[in-house]
């Protein structure tokens, strides 16, 4: 029996009997259990640490003068965001003290359902950073558009007692949960007894109280320090969300003290890869958070312990007998420094300091490819389908508002040629349109979009939220039409075009979503794309992240999907003609 | 669907719109997660709290002036060490404000095997206080005494899943586990991934890394600070035991800081009747641990949040939406005062100050008997069956250490009479013997104790740790058997008896462990045994508990089982006589 040999031999180890595979020698332990820090050695074996105390062996690591804290663990991260690979992803965030995330893979979920999710579990199951899913408990996000698959309640019983599943991802709707609709609740009926994430930006009151009672235990959507607080009364997990987009830390961290900090994590929810190439990854909020005057005992829980005990996984967050050997040595506490990270007990990066080689990080090397996932399935189409006869003297713009995800609803006259509306390119009045891509059912929503400043060509993407399907802003149709092509050709992607040439282009021929190259590789891409995008005109600071969410119908005031444009507010699809 | 219709309603009634069963309104809620106390209604619904804030109803408690706590969990407890029937049990305590108990259910495992944890789990299903139940790990204790069932690692594996377990009881068998013995590693292996609570006093260094690493949670057998400290930072949950054997409150609580408090709970563990009957339950302990200087709120985390979270239960030791209706109205927080107990939505106990009438203060009544449950099977024999035929100059006695369990080995020349070695009740030796209960084999053990000080009659019980055989200790041949048949008459119990008479009794019919009756007779039975007892001359305080770990061959120095002495120093039997 295989199993009992391993415990004899960790036991064995642990008594001083057996011999470590690894020793940490003289380091300074940080102990999540009694907020100490304590001088000791960690042995370690089987992937497991055997003892903490006086330890000896034949392979040692000298951590004088260093820390030693549990791996770092992401309470709540879309992979997807960070347009690696699973295997790319891991490799760029383990330098930085990540060893386990908790992942919502909502957006190949919306891409390719239950498939996506298998991919996704697959590919996370030989990786250095260990992987926990989520289900995702809101896809496709809206009846207002096309996705390329549909989750029920049925789907998620069946995948919830997969090995990889921890419980029910963030609860977006919960307008549906508070108005009592039965799909929502039957989701949280299926995963009773499991942890079920939430989602409910400045919810309060009664119906906060209603959301939670029908089973949420998280919250990530805090952006005022008085919205947490109330949450946190309520016995909601706080997740503080430090992201690309939404910065929540700072305003929140007050909140924190000895009294509550149990019940607080931290995530990044979605992050770049130019973010997470320039700031690096937790060990950057837990920076942030002492910077902010949090003791780093402190916040090191936020991204170990507490994560794992809010999850209810024993075996990761700690520096303690019987856990994973998921180790970071720190040249310094404050600010955090990663000198090395141990994963499973292997090292798995040093920064040149360790006498010890591993093949570790050689073969992390080779992880590299995933391939192609799915299929960009557009019906095909003429750029005479992009045209707007036009049929009335007011039309809808969608106004993009700076540093904002919200929009807002612009009635203006609009520029006619020839019969049909165009772009106006002197009064930043774009053609957006978006193009069905699962499915193939011809599906092309047109409206227009003020902010981006194109003076020429077109911007295209696969990646729009939630649904995904393939969203392009242009100054004419004829780069509209080449821009979403040149996608269909990468199999996914984006690209900014001029005169029907592709200026700059990242394939993400995973789902769509996901590239197959190294961070550094992608973000420089994603620069790539930006520069060609403000070469065309773009006044934004990120032209494609504000294109990928003009097709999330959940966000107002008015949005566009491929059945056209959505007045969120009503909740409704409406005409681009405000007069029709 | 009945689930969501209910859940529906109940995320009504957070919202205001439906109509909650009671409401509590006015009071100081005790918030465990922010540390707080915060002025709040609570509106319950289907058994459930739906919303805290501002709410009313047709049915409405004034909880104004009074506190509003949850209801409180002992972190570990045998029920049998009561000798309450479960259903009694529950009624005892619920008015101490305990609305659940993790309990294992060791002392019936050791007499009936999974008949008798099954009859628990059935007793325990319909019952005002929740049990939980977590499988017994060493049964029997050693291989040095009959017991009536064995557990082994595949019997644990059958029950795991079982709807009421939630993990391993007490791992005693720490030598065995460090020393890597195969079934108590098994049972370890078994129960992988669910909660393991572990018992292993005084512990230390790499024993205690080795103890842990194999998989162990918990500990409730920490006497000294130290002891606890270094546990602790183990990564051990440690349950601060204080019953009625055991007092380690005042020793260990000066360890509990903020920094720590989440990783610490409170537990009785042994909690004798006269004592639950006089002191309470874990109010008394709440009550010790402000008295020695921890803040209320902390008190009441020890034994409500810390205690749920610890065990993965995410639905009650709060008062917050979606958590069970288990509730307590406190007219004091120090000294902690129950007013009244609200278990799953309904009122359960009130001291009378309550307008409300329930049906279920007066369905706990009829609650009451459990009738039978196994037989005391032993074989017929006769008092000649109680001699010991000389055959020594010097006899092994077991001498009692005044106010431990712990027992010295003395060596004394016996009293001898018509060749046989007797009781010396001058020199206080007394006959002592262990008749085999379960499976009628005819075994008796026989030693002589000192320490009882009896000058006549003796003294019987079904109740003796941990395989509960029938333990008696008397003056005479004749006193003993007739003790031993009185016993066997009530199918199990506890007699004093002179002269072939029975001077009190108290009769245990459940398993030779519990009585069918309330706290208030068994406490008062209790009494008179030990009347009976100090008037046959008996000098300790406690003889009927004295008497019952007699045969508990794993704590020094030596015991009789139904297989005669054991010294447990050597983990052997040895004869009477010394010099054989």
């Amino acid at each position: 029996m295989r199993q009992l040999e391993r415990l004899k031999n960790l036991i064995g180890v642990a008594r001083g009997l057996g011999e470590p595979d690894l020793v940490l020698k003289g380091g300074q332990v940080v102990n999540v259990f009694s907020g100490e820090i304590l001088n000791a050695d960690v042995a370690l074996y089987d992937g497991m640490i055997a003892g903490i105390g006086s330890y000896d062996g034949p392979k040692t690591i000298d951590a004088t003068g260093c820390y030693i804290a549990p791996g770092f663990i992401d309470a709540h991260m879309h992979l997807e965001s960070t347009m690696l690979s699973p295997p790319e992803l891991a490799k760029a965030v383990i330098k930085h003290g990540t060893t386990a995330i908790m992942a919502d893979p909502h957006e190949i979920a919306n891409v390719m359902g239950i498939e996506g999710m298998r991919f996704m579990m697959d590919a996370a199951r030989r990786l250095p950073v260990d992987i926990y899913f989520l289900l995702p408990s809101c896809v496709p996000a809206t009846n207002l558009e096309t996705s390329g698959a549909v989750l029920d309640a049925a789907d998620l019983q069946s995948l919830r007692r997969h090995k990889q599943v921890i419980g029910l991802a963030e609860m977006m709707n919960y307008p549906g949960v508070i108005s009592g609709n039965d799909e929502a609740l039957a989701k949280l009926i299926a995963l009773r007894g499991a942890v079920c994430d939430g989602h409910a930006p400045l919810l309060s009151g009664r119906d906060l109280n209603a959301y939670i009672a029908a089973g949420i235990h998280s919250d990530h959507e805090c952006s005022e320090l008085e919205e947490a607080r109330e949450k946190l009364r309520l016995g909601v997990h706080i997740m503080i969300r430090q992201g690309t987009l939404a910065k929540n830390l700072k305003s929140l961290l007050p909140l924190v003290n000895k009294d509550n900090i149990s019940n607080f994590s931290l995530a990044t929810d979605d992050l770049h890869p130019h973010d997470l190439l320039a700031h690096g990854h937790l060990d950057h909020l837990v920076n942030m958070a002492v910077e902010e005057g949090l003791d780093p005992v402190g916040a090191i829980r936020m991204v170990t312990c507490n994560t794992a005990r809010y999850f209810g996984i024993r075996d990761i967050g700690a520096v303690a007998p019987g856990y994973k050997a998921d180790l970071l040595i720190l040249s310094s506490l404050a600010p955090l420094c990663v000198r090395s990270v141990i994963k499973g007990g292997r090292i798995l990066f040093d920064q040149g300091t360790l006498p010890v080689k591993t093949t570790a990080v050689a073969s992390m090397g080779k992880m590299g490819q995933m391939g192609k996932m799915g299929r960009i399935n557009i019906r095909p189409f003429k750029p005479e389908a992009l045209a707007v006869p036009g049929a009335g003297k007011m039309i809808r713009v969608i106004g993009l508002v700076p540093d904002q995800i919200l929009t807002r609803q612009m009635i203006v006259a609009p520029k006619i040629e020839g019969g049909a509306v165009i772009s106006d390119v002197g009064r930043d009045i774009l053609k957006l349109a978006v193009f069905e891509r699962h499915q193939r059912t011809g599906n092309i929503g047109i409206g227009f979009v003020s902010g981006f400043g194109l003076k020429g060509g077109a911007l295209a993407s696969s990646v729009s939220h939630d649904s995904h399907n393939i969203i392009a802003v242009g100054c004419d149709d004829g780069d509209l039409f080449a821009a979403v092509k040149a996608i269909e050709k990468m199999n996914g992607g984006m690209v900014a075009v001029r005169k029907g040439k592709v200026l700059a282009g990242l394939a993400l021929p995973i789902a769509g979503l996901m590239a197959n190259g190294p961070l550094a590789e992608v973000a420089e891409s994603w620069q790539e794309l930006r520069r060609a995008a403000h070469e065309l005109g773009s006044v934004l600071p990120e032209p494609f992240m504000a294109l990928s969410f003009l097709a999330l119908p959940v966000i107002p005031e008015l949005r566009l999907t491929d059945r056209g444009l959505v007045d969120v507010n009503l909740f409704c699809h409406v005409p681009i003609f405000a007069d029709a």
